[in-house]
């Protein structure tokens, strides 16, 4: 089995390392990650630069490719060109911070896997819910189980597993969870301060509003110690109101306007 | 009525100034756009560095804000801290080049608009088909109509409305649909150069995959002339698959071996 492996905190990050570390006990393991930190960059890709690709050593160890880009840049980049074929999966983690509810959509680390889906392979983005995670080696047990799962009941064609594993000793999880994606949502505040030359900056905080017991949710299940595991999708339609919209009759009116 | 105007071509880009002036004739217009190109950002938000924003002035005109940051950014920013309230409707465009199929996915312009939507604020994304297109009279036009259409209408909370609009003069236009997004994806090429250092890099190319026959899709409207109305939304759950996994067994599985 090949696994290509990604992440958007970059490729010198702890998540990753034990990500690697886990997958090489079930596959052949290439790395391919951001060089710099890429969190929130959204599913950013590079067209006005070109990409730049070095390679990345551990302890005098190779460990994999650094790519002057985004998360999505990597998987293109590392199926296309460094691996030169489709692996069996890719796995882009583990992510240090959770991404649960909306944050899916800025996440850097769901990106990754949602390129790969695009791409018709397999994929799974995991993270651990804190920023200051330090011990990634249950998360990488998971990764390791939810891939060989994966790989055995395989995936719709551009679905991909997005996992969030609470920030806990292995003792302490209650267990593990199929969800949806949260309805939670972020309050935004933009702080605002003064430079030393007297011009205003701005920096954005806030916080994520949870909604009350929705417990098919990602967000309710990490929050009670259980592993949340997301099939997620990147078919945007909203199949319902393109049913209503047919009715909106701007079909008609507009061939009656315009021809 | 209040419409907050913004794009991912820039402040300064003829698009957006085609979509004030088409949108001063029925509402009060802000525009808050980003002061540099953030074209395939996707949905990239700046929480490492702090925003500056200034005002940009166009014939020795107040036109708008611009910010140093992300569509998503100037829509969160123009929302919480220029405007100060929630306007009744955000448009982004009108864009250079089209957003269809899976482009949607790494688009800037329907960032913006899904950003406004997670913010409950109903949004509609606009694109002219072409990078080359110079005369957004008629796209204008459309996004009025559109912008009367989703008032009228409403729209559910988290669904927005994607525009795009063929490069072509008014009277070539077929009319207008409302569609799918196309299941249509890039084969991309990665194309290899050596720099005057010896160094090699990449630049990104390659072409859309087109599905024949794709009756439904926003590709398909936009080849054949059509103006093509697309309803998005950002719930990623692939709930079929969802049902799927409940019978994987790995919530089972993983209580008995962890617990």
């Amino acid at each position: 089995m090949k696994i290509l492996v990604t992440n958007d905190d970059g490729i010198y990050s702890a998540g990753i390392a034990a990500l690697a570390d886990a997958l090489k006990e079930i596959a052949e393991v290439t790395v391919v990650a951001p060089s710099e930190e890429q969190s929130a960059v959204g599913h950013g890709i590079t067209m006005k630069y070109p990409l730049r690709v070095t390679k990345y050593h551990k302890n005098g160890n190779f460990f994999g490719y650094a790519v002057e880009g985004t998360p999505a840049d990597c998987v293109k980049m590392g199926i296309r060109n460094i691996m030169g074929e489709s692996p069996d999966l890719v796995i882009s983690g583990i992510n240090h911070g959770s991404n649960t509810a909306i944050n899916i959509i800025y996440s850097g680390t769901v990106s990754a896997a949602r390129e790969a889906a695009i791409m018709d392979v397999p994929a799974i983005a995991i993270s651990v819910t804190s920023h200051d995670a330090k011990d990634f080696r249950y998360a990488g047990k998971v990764a390791k189980m939810i891939a060989q799962k994966v790989i055995e009941h395989g995936l719709p064609q551009g679905t991909l597993v997005n996992v969030n594993v609470p920030n806990f000793p292995e003792n302490e999880i209650a267990g593990i969870l199929v969800t949806e994606q949260s309805k939670a949502k972020w309050d935004d505040i933009y702080e605002k301060r003064t430079d030393p030359f007297g011009k205003d900056y701005y920096w954005l905080t806030g916080k994520l509003v949870e909604i009350e017991n929705e417990k098919l949710g990602d967000q309710f299940a990490v929050k009670n110690k259980f592993v949340s595991v997301t099939p997620i999708h990147f078919d945007l339609t909203d199949y319902d109101t393109f049913k209503k919209m047919k009715s909106w009759d701007i079909e008609k009116i507009f061939n009656e306007k315009t021809n």
